[in-house]
């Protein structure tokens, strides 16, 4: 960066640097590092935790808390093995695998022209397959203590299954009418057979999902109604209108009881990559629920009395994917004036996981930096540091996002004064040390 | 109730009142309901998931974001094999079990006396045992694509092991040096052989652990500091001191490893019961990760260079427990005047899962009732009801804990006053329509 122009930005384009940053400054790494990890599986570090917190806390604040129509649940992910049943998940959800008969490695059949040479016959790309598997998705366990009755069961594969399961006792305890959702986050997880992509594609993730059930007559409104307000939603988290993008799925690619779906894309360095799915199920997963529960999961129109079974429009987002999406999006490296470079990254403050630093020009002014910095971390993620140059500790918040920092002179003593900093702009701006507060309130809301 | 006399509170005393409520409105109902549930599996309604995320965000606040001596994190449910090979689960984690020859049932051998009559033998409690065997209660699963290859893994059975596994990590990125601590909020999961007592001892459940590295010679100070926390945090959120207690371990209960250990117990109307346990495990952990890691998590003194294992003080809180305890203590039955009664869930403000309802006195005030409630809506979880009488639209936000209600009335319409109901006392205030977000606000912080 040091040859380049003072504003010259460079974007994220090797995911390599954001998987160094992420572990180097505790966003996300491999889970039982110590061990060597264990593909698939990442944990979420100090900085990482509250980036994917705040993004599900704004995902309930838009999609339940400030929605009368749209009811909340939190269920088990290990659910009644019939669930998957119903679901279909046990007889389809599946990969069609093929094995080496020479080195006894896996592949799936669709991908054999991604295997490469087989390592038993190094030089060659000859494989001798055996005939396509299906091979089950669907993490298993067995739940219970005698042998002879243990059931088998499985971990959740998709968070809305179980709201299904839920409906009807939802739909009477909330005291709702069609039109209606039921929504929740949490972990589910596949066996992918070839995770890749950072966490993009792994096997233990989490989902936020929106069940809405309508009226056969009104599944076209509802699916553009909540188009719009999921694209409105990552739009407004900071998702560019170049990196965002809708792709309807063709006929051939549609589930079999899905009427219509669309995909929300986004441009990672790696290609255009669904984080969300909208779509219209039908109603499928109720009707099926009933055939396999026994239970009539239908309702009756208050006022024509009609029983039907309601049609449902899904809203689907991974969150690591969106994290990873966000995290990606925000990069940037930027040559600055002096031919100093920086590494920022410009999530919306909403998501930022250190919300204010509080910087001591010197060691010397700990103690009223201390304080300031106590009063703030009441309501905000604050963050205090007096370690280095304050350009270097600049960078160090620059590069996890931080959208404000707050410097401690030697002034301050005699003039009450404190510096702000905005991230993105560099910008400075003198202060009242007893207005700090009020200043963020504008800037970041009233905080916890 | 009816014929008590106006005043008296009748607290909880079957359980089976508080999981009929449970299920009646929604907080609490079994997983799977229409395939028969699922023993040992709940599902959190629309308002136990609002409660219970209330207080994982109240444990959030306080073990994590005010203190700037623990770091979140957010790790993988699935980890290492290898990580419960060097906490002992996988040796040790067992129950002693008996298989009965006639019945086939299984039961563990220490609770045999518990076991009854077997039902092939009825009117007798003859049991022709097997001898005991283990019985490992991690559940297990199997991930990779290779069944050859295809590795054994285990949900984790406590969220602490990850911890241990992340600390090198973790105490790099967030340049930490000790004292500090690492806390984490997940589900774990156990086989329990007998799941009872509603959520109280369920086979999926969430933990909240703080793990707090510390010089040995500092061990008992940070105990008694995370004792006098915890105890402190259950206090402030209601639970009376009649309810709780504190229970030390007796050498001969203490894990091998653990050099002190306390129960923080609540008096459940089953009995005294564990909700929290504060642990001193010594330098256990860390010395058997190292061990089979063969990753040195050691420390060097800053000072004076000393190289060492720190000692570690727990924290551990069963969330669904401590939900379960909260609901209970909440629980009462009043009477009041005129030979009425009602159910109150005395539930802390800031747990509460409805921090207000709107309620127009007459369908004809909808429309300003509902433009109130989309208000309060955007910064508290607001609920709007306009079906049945008055008193009777109380008794349903005083069953579900809902501190505050805002009455608009025919009045309102000239004089722009509302009726504010607080639902402890029952008593009602008369204030400005434009002052119920400010009146709030000092009841109940600002909200989102």
């Amino acid at each position: 960066m040091t040859s380049e122009l003072p504003g010259q930005i460079r974007p994220l384009e090797r995911m390599d640097d954001l998987v160094a940053l992420c572990a180097r400054r505790g966003f996300i790494f491999p889970s039982s590092e110590i061990y060597g990890g264990i593909n698939g599986f990442w944990d979420y570090g100090p900085l990482g935790v509250e980036l994917k917190n705040n993004l599900k806390a704004a995902w309930w604040q838009e999609v339940v808390r400030e929605r009368d129509d749209v009811e909340g649940i939190d269920s088990s992910i290990i659910c009644h093995p019939r669930t998957w049943e119903a679901s279909g998940h046990v007889e389809h959800f599946s990969d069609p695998m093929v094995d080496c008969r020479a080195c006894k490695k896996r592949f799936r059949a669709d991908q054999l022209a991604d295997a490469g040479p087989c390592p038993s016959r190094e030089g060659t790309s000859e494989h001798d397959w055996t005939e396509p598997r299906r091979f089950n998705l669907m993490l298993q366990t067995r739940i219970g203590a005698s042998e002879d009755a243990a059931a088998v069961a499985y971990l959740r594969a998709e968070t809305c299954q179980p709201i299904f399961n839920d409906f009807r006792r939802v739909r009477e305890v909330a005291r709702q009418q069609i039109p209606f959702g039921i929504a929740q986050i949490g972990k589910a997880f596949r066996n992918e057979i070839n995770p890749r992509n950072f966490t993009f594609r792994s096997r233990e993730f989490e989902q936020a999902e929106l069940e809405f059930f309508c009226r056969e007559t009104e599944r076209d409104r509802w699916f553009d109604h909540w188009l719009g307000e999921r694209l409105r939603f990552h739009r407004e988290l900071g998702l560019g209108p170049d990196h965002l993008r809708t792709r309807p799925h063709a006929p051939e690619e549609l589930a079999h009881y899905c009427k219509r779906a669309m995909d929300i894309e986004f441009r990672f360095p790696f290609g255009w990559q669904e984080i969300e799915g909208i779509h219209d199920r039908g109603d499928w997963d109720l009707s099926r629920h009933s055939e396999f529960s026994g239970k009539d999961l239908g309702v009756t129109d208050p006022e024509t009395k009609e029983h039907y079974v309601p049609v449902v429009i899904e809203t689907s987002v991974g969150i690591d994917r969106s994290c990873l999406a966000l995290l990606c999006h925000a990069y940037r490296e930027e040559a600055l004036e002096g031919g100093e470079a920086r590494t920022v990254l410009r999530l919306h403050p909403r998501l930022a996981p250190i919300k204010v630093a509080v910087l001591p020009l010197s060691k010397k002014l700990a103690e009223p930096a201390r304080r300031l910095e106590r009063e703030l971390r009441r309501r905000w993620n604050a963050f205090y540091d007096d370690a280095g140059n304050i350009g270097r500790r600049y960078r160090r918040q620059d590069e996890v996002g931080t959208p404000f920092c707050v410097t401690y002179d030697f002034d301050s003593e005699t003039d009450g004064r404190v510096t702000v900093r905005e991230r993105d702009s560099m910008q400075q701006e003198r202060i009242a040390l007893d207005g700090v507060a009020a200043w963020l309130t504008d800037r970041l809301g009233p905080g916890a």
